[in-house]
């Protein structure tokens, strides 16, 4: 561990290195994606939660997703193997059209801006066509700046999300 | 089977009783929920699916939705308890805000126009209080009247559904 550690601190720093990424199977990284999910997601509720409250439903919101459908997770690193950034995607049958679909649950990245996002949309988009679904699909808050990149990527909007607060 | 055939074509059509409506639990009227709604969704469905294909996916995607949450069902009766509406509603984790939320999954009427669906919506909104639900969220169409409808309710926008076919 410490070893390990002292290895880490020699190396440079992500920021210098995220940009020759590659793309792997992220099955062996669910520990590092579900921790840098679990920091990021609390920042779209809209809602105050202690701690406590936050990592208790937000582990219960992850068993519900993968309750059902089949998962695919997929990995950014750099020439270390250093974590950079992942996709969550899921095959279900879609509940409006009745057909095989691709839902990304989540797409993040630590340095925007230099390309590992596309890639791994792009990674997650062929790994639905090689499940045989029909469209991919993802739900975007009104005010997030992603509604305008997944338009560019070829998406159209579909339905909206409407909520009222009791 | 023969006597209640003939009992009911003695009954005046919906059209003439509905008026007269009262709100129930659902759970008695699962058969007849389903049935209803296997009709209607498939309206929605901006693919061609042939009868088989359709009754299997529509199958997969109300176990998949009973799979989490707890659910609830109201129904719409008339004075001979003949069924003209219903509304099934799930309380689960939000998966952006981490509080229980409600989901309406689905809201029909049979005879719309004459206050069914806001009293099946309402009852729905008074289950989803008695939970504990923080708020009540729900997914439209982009273009469905009923998004007016739910905006006239309080209902806001909150996020959008965005896709891709492959």
């Amino acid at each position: 561990m410490f070893q390990k550690k002292k290895m880490h601190s020699e190396l440079p720093p992500i920021r210098q290195t995220a940009e020759e990424f590659t793309v792997v199977d992220g099955e062996d990284y669910l520990d590092e994606i579900f921790e840098n999910d679990k920091r990021i997601s609390r920042s779209f509720s809209h809602f105050q939660l202690d701690d406590e409250e936050y990592k208790e439903n937000y582990g219960r919101v992850i068993s519900d997703l993968l309750a059902t459908g089949e998962h695919k997770f997929f990995v950014a690193l750099d020439r270390y193997g250093r974590y950079l950034g992942h996709v969550w995607v899921c095959l279900k049958v879609d509940t409006v059209d009745f057909v095989p679909s691709a839902y990304i649950y989540d797409i993040e990245t630590l340095s925007p801006g230099i390309g590992i996002g596309s890639a791994l949309l792009e990674r997650a988009e062929g790994w639905a066509e090689e499940m045989r679904a029909k469209k991919v699909c993802l739900r975007v808050e009104l005010d997030n700046p992603a509604r305008k990149w997944y338009s560019e990527k070829g998406y159209s909007e579909r339905a909206v999300i409407m909520e009222k607060r009791l």
